[in-house]
């Protein structure tokens, strides 16, 4: 159902705990989960404050393709995330509009839910994430 | 008084017209305003939906630090913006932490605001706008 509404924005950076440092002592947010997506070697952690949602994540492994982008871009906003209602019919919506889609078929990402990435070249070079939540308190 | 809430998310764009067909058809959100920001050389415009306000920035002369922008990194996500309510206070809070301003002093932004940036140093790559309205509908 659209509009989309902003789930949260996706950082990378190199180092989480100077991060966390960063965005809870100096900007005030409270960390509310950090945890590591195996499946994506990369450690996320959500800071939170009113109408504020941040995913700081870092790369666990060198074969996270988050290292790719670390070394090409440098750290610094990567994604923005989109609450959907039905992931499943929105890639197939944004597949028949051109979208080049990373995932064709969605998988399971940080805090319950089921995630699909969207080529940036979809949306002029920025990179969607679309998030479906499994749990009904997310 | 922290934390701050975003206000909006700065995404740079080559040609604004695609841009905002992109995000109002395809995303299903609705332009609010689009105006040129004369003393950055942008033309700006924003477009929302319940919980989303992103703007879309394009270079109105090559003389904009947008265009330096564009061309170093290409399209895609520029800033995030915080809501404060006294810009000069937060200017000196973040000063006071050792954070490079790239405005000392706020200026005039679109929608009736004083808005200043932060280095992206300060934020590990993250170039953070503050916004303070002055409208009392904004």
């Amino acid at each position: 159902m659209l509009p989309y509404p902003v789930d949260h924005i996706g950082i990378a950076v190199l180092d989480l705990d100077a991060a966390l440092s960063l965005y809870t002592k100096d900007l005030g947010l409270t960390l509310t989960l950090r945890e590591t997506v195996e499946t994506q070697h990369v450690e996320v952690a959500f800071v939170e404050g009113p109408g504020t949602c941040i995913e700081l994540l870092a790369p666990s492994s060198p074969q996270s393709t988050l290292s790719t982008f670390l070394q090409k871009r440098g750290p610094g906003l990567h994604h923005i995330a989109f609450k959907v209602y039905d992931i499943r019919a929105e890639l197939a919506r944004l597949k028949s509009l051109g979208a080049k889609l990373i995932d064709e078929v969605p998988r399971s990402g940080a805090r319950e839910s089921l995630i699909a990435f969207i080529h940036p070249s979809f949306a002029g070079g920025v990179l969607i994430e679309l998030r479906e939540s499994q749990s009904k308190s997310l």
